[in-house]
């Protein structure tokens, strides 16, 4: 039997038909268009589904269910997106949207917590029975796992990693709170602090890798500057990783996953990322001569985002 | 069927008889003593447990298990502490050692952890699949319970609420971090700033109350001035709920319980303390629209250890 794994996002809707192993047979997306009756967004999204299941030669009949993943707290009960701040959802039945174009079981839970469910059944968190995965992007995702399936708590409002608060009266959050780890270790963050330096010091590195324009300056350049050894450079990604690293130990004593995965766009900075958060992680844990989480790069990218919502269909 | 349940501190090991529904039909203690070889305080525990048998009317024979809440982090499977700061224990052989007085089969958890526990199975968190225990004394300690299960994590160092950290670089923690909530919302955060503020002012209510002899200054002598309306004490006790509230929309934000319960000798302060604490969390939980945690205080008091101790082998 196959899967259907969809990736609701504000700007694409992302589906894919996926193997019993995670493996992604067919993929394909079409434009969110979020601006209109929701009703519309999600017979797209039908469209989209049957179209991925032609292209692997396969009928409906030989798909177990639909997954989606989808910004935002969904109930998963009722299938419902029940809030979605980026796709302005309030309360949409998606379940009932969908069935009535495609006669499958529809599971739905929010993104980040897909995406770990994905590195936990076919990624960097295979074999694992607890892990996290960390998604570092515009902000910083949580998804956890435990005993093989997703947790986001009872009111699935949980795995909001990137709003565990690692700085009281610290900077302020788009959520409205005060020192959330995503103000320090997401990449905004990170192009946040790097066109502040650049400004402050144009001979940096930063500032020379966009000839000096500023609006130029991403999470990339601002990371390989520090991997060329630039001091200011070095600063900025020295404290992005302490924060991090602090919101992992805060993660690590209160969930002790087996494993923690570190994924999003920042991760494509690999091991000199990792090593760096592994020794800040070492240096701060609280039990220092037990074991604790081990800390990786997630593998599956941006199709962790079909592949585990796919997977929903296996693991409940 | 009963249940046998220890409480296994630094000073005394109490120990009960309790029925199906958390109930204790008796209990005892006895001093730990904890400067002898672990042998000879574990035949003092074996001996408590066969003396509260015995105060019962019961017989081993009536008892289905024995559980033991201990400081530190256990291995659950070995029947072992691994670690205990307090008792100076490292991988000592607790299953075993009692098996030799009592053949009974023997569970272990960390003793905030099976306080959690107890108040999910017959206290403040009854009827809720998953619950948060957060107990407020000379630390602050955590029990999860996900399922109607305790949970620690995977390599049993999880749910240590107490050392998450709130504020990166903050104030200064026995654990070797700094930030970590149990520095600002336990009794001795409020002991140290009632000390300091007393001294500062003389005029405060706290130093009345204590008649200006600082060292008698207590948890309760700031929080019972802060509840007279005394400005030192009420900046004091602001402070406490505030970082307190941090700590628990992180622990919201992270796990999303059903229900959250504030416990320890701290939590006398009952509603004043709920109250406060209640209206600081609501102002900073990250769904603002949607159901979250309820907050409520511990029921069980002292006799949580015992209880959920002896919980452990009716819910594993």
């Amino acid at each position: 039997m196959y899967y259907i794994g969809v990736d609701l996002g504000g700007t694409n809707i992302a589906a894919g038909v996926v193997d019993e192993k995670g493996t992604i047979i067919t993929k394909d997306e079409t434009p969110t268009l979020i601006n209109r009756p929701y009703g519309e967004v999600l017979k797209s999204m039908a469209d989209l589904i049957l179209k991925v299941i032609k292209d692997a030669s396969l009928t409906v009949d030989d798909i177990k269910s639909i997954g989606i993943g989808s910004p935002g707290v969904s109930d998963k009960n009722e299938g419902t997106v029940v809030f979605a701040n980026n796709l302005n959802w309030h309360h949409v039945p998606v379940r009932k949207e969908i069935q009535k174009y495609i006669d499958l079981p529809v599971y739905i839970d929010n993104d980040a917590t897909v995406a770990g469910l994905a590195e936990a059944v076919a990624g960097a968190c295979k074999g694992y029975d607890s892990s996290v995965t960390i998604t570092l992007g515009t902000g910083v995702g949580g998804g956890i796992v435990i005993n093989g399936k997703p947790f986001s708590g009872s009111h699935g409002v949980g795995s909001e990693i990137g709003h565990m608060i690692v700085h009281v009266d610290g900077i302020e959050c788009t959520c409205g709170n005060k020192g959330c780890l995503e103000r320090y270790s997401s990449a905004t963050a990170l192009i946040l602090e790097g066109k502040k330096a650049a400004k402050a010091n144009p001979e940096s590195l930063i500032y020379k890798k966009v000839d000096g324009d500023i609006e130029k300056i991403t999470a990339k350049v601002v990371i390989d500057s520090a991997k060329e050894g630039d001091e200011t450079a070095v600063k900025i990604f020295d404290n992005f990783i302490y924060y991090l690293a602090m919101g992992i130990v805060s993660v690590i004593n209160a969930i002790d996953p087996a494993i923690i995965a570190i994924g999003g766009g920042v991760s494509k900075a690999g091991g000199f990322l990792l090593d760096a958060l592994k020794k800040k992680v070492e240096d701060h844990i609280f039990y220092k001569d037990l074991p604790y989480a081990e800390i990786c790069l997630a593998e599956l990218g941006n199709d962790a985002g079909i592949i585990g919502a796919a997977m929903l269909g296996k693991v409940l």
